[in-house]
């Protein structure tokens, strides 16, 4: 995919050579890479809009199949997309967790020169990594629900250092509009994170937010959410926690869709969400394709990402296995520090 | 407007003429007052898809202008579609809550035939009360929002008994897909509560959901929905409740926006949703535009939907001003029942 001016494009492009300097050799980033992905979550979002009964998915066990056949479509739509960008040289998703050629790779058999000039044997090689579906269990009441891609230098994101080879991270939220979130943090650069307004024609996407960042203390308004609160009623220090933020007047905001509730805190400069794995309950988030890429935005916006099981930032420690799980802690760094003092002090 | 064959509200028309007799004499609520709110949500729908500049509300009071324009957005979108509908007599809103003749009849200076035949004194009369765009908070975020109506049986909704002349409610849900709530309680007819889905083309509505019950006990999941926990810190009574709810393990899901956070429940088939007012928080929800609806559509799934300072029911009280406000405590029979008893035990 070549991003022609005057294409839909043309507004993320423009931003993205304003943060990238042309030195910087992210040409396949820029031009190819960010606008796929781009392409893929207006996509998702155009098959979401007209899936009213693939969408009956958690109302009953019949409809088990019908909650594959959308995270497969997504999936679907998604590594079509993929296929398109030669730069991307590897791609893993929750869907089908092996990391593996892309397909635009697996499909030429001899080395081609691709339309920009990234063939695989360029500079530039990406390993993606991506959720293409989360939150399947509010999409039957039609809740926001969202796409989480990692991206990272080279062809593997396994056993790398998340901190410096995972260089960017979008979010795709489907709501009332459609809307994604990037984050990228190449080495050498200031971090950024800005927003992006998915025109539902498809002719224009706009940049709605240029710099997303998390507002400084004091707050006007403290919102929190905390996941997995069933696990409180076993572990003392979570429910100690959840009643500290209660009286200390908190505001409670908790969908239960990963990238809408982080997007909740980046949208309002303030959030604390909280994951904690406790003895009987099972780790949920995946390293490869939630965590990381979560942590990123979060770290991009001036907050922190922590392991609760640990307190050490979630980019600290290399993924060594695609269904690698974990909890989470983050949003604001002083109510990051504070949670993990509760649940860890 | 007249649902002609093969029109986009074909299926939705067919679903209500097998709920209500031909001699119900409701063939304007049939062919003219539903279609013509799925029209209005379905118009709203679209544009808040392509609002990503006024969406920017409630993120710094420097937004406080576009949260005013897209609330009248919405609030014009619904006035225009009501306009094309003789049968409704009178309408009021959230954003204007002062009854006034619709604006079909206010246009018309001498009293004319209309399509359907239902002329203003025709036996079909109407008041619409309405919120057009429900949850602005969490607009800029890209959360669900929603829509509330009320239809009333006559040129009134006030001081009116509201469990036998509001008739019908509609939900409008913006989220991934567009849906709609629709809620009958006709005098002498049973109670319904059905799903639409509809088309972003515009080109067939359909039903998903033809009948929607809130499950028996024992349930499979229990959710909970604590809004306005803030006022928690200040009252023992709802800190114990929440508390409770937690230790017996209850799943947490609260957005903060009325019509996802109940229509979750209508979905799943489980719900509390709780709303007190304590001492120094202010009741947010009006009873007419907010209140009387949702506890309609309630009602009509087997639910209950309770005035928490008083314990009776919403609709046991008659409306006596648009602006009248109050809590709500809602959901299961069993679960509200025994979430009144913590408040007000």
């Amino acid at each position: 995919m070549v991003v022609p001016n005057g294409s839909p494009y043309a507004a993320l492009e423009h931003h993205l050579k304003s943060l990238l300097p042309q030195d910087s050799k992210r040409s396949s980033l820029v031009s190819s890479v960010l606008p796929t992905l781009i392409d893929a979550i207006a996509a998702v979002s155009s098959t979401l809009q007209s899936s009213h009964h693939v969408a009956l998915v958690g109302t009953a066990n019949a409809f088990g199949d019908d909650q594959l056949n959308i995270d497969v479509s997504a999936e679907n739509i998604i590594r079509e997309a993929l296929a398109r960008c030669p730069a991307i040289a590897v791609a893993s998703s929750e869907e089908d967790p092996i990391e593996r050629p892309n397909a635009t790779h697996k499909a030429t058999a001899e080395p081609t020169q691709s339309a920009e000039g990234s063939s695989p044997s360029s500079a530039e090689q990406y390993t993606v990594a991506f959720d293409p579906l989360d939150g399947s269990s509010i999409i039957a009441p039609n809740w926001s629900v969202g796409t989480i891609v990692g991206i990272w230098d080279g062809t593997t994101a396994l056993n790398q250092d998340p901190a410096t080879k995972q260089i960017a991270a979008v979010l795709g939220v489907y709501g009332p509009r459609t809307t994604a979130i990037i984050a990228l943090r190449i080495p050498g650069l200031p971090p950024a994170c800005f927003e992006v307004g998915i025109d539902p024609s498809g002719s224009v996407h706009q940049i709605i937010r240029s710099g997303i960042c998390l507002a400084d203390p004091p707050f006007k308004t403290r919102y929190f959410a905390p996941a997995n609160l069933r696990s409180a009623a076993e572990d003392d220090r979570y429910l100690r926690l959840v009643q500290r933020l209660i009286v200390e007047k908190c505001t409670l905001r908790y969908c239960g869709g990963l990238v809408p509730d982080l997007v909740h805190a980046l949208v309002q400069g303030h959030g604390l969400y909280v994951s904690p794995v406790t003895g009987s309950t099972r780790a949920k988030l995946r390293r490869l394709y939630e965590l990381c890429p979560v942590a990123l935005v979060m770290e991009c916006v001036g907050g922190k990402a922590v392991d609760p099981a640990s307190g050490n930032g979630i980019l600290e420690r290399a993924v060594a296995d695609c269904d690698e799980r974990g909890g989470l802690v983050c949003g604001n760094r002083e109510e990051v520090e504070a949670a993990i003092e509760s649940l860890l002090g």
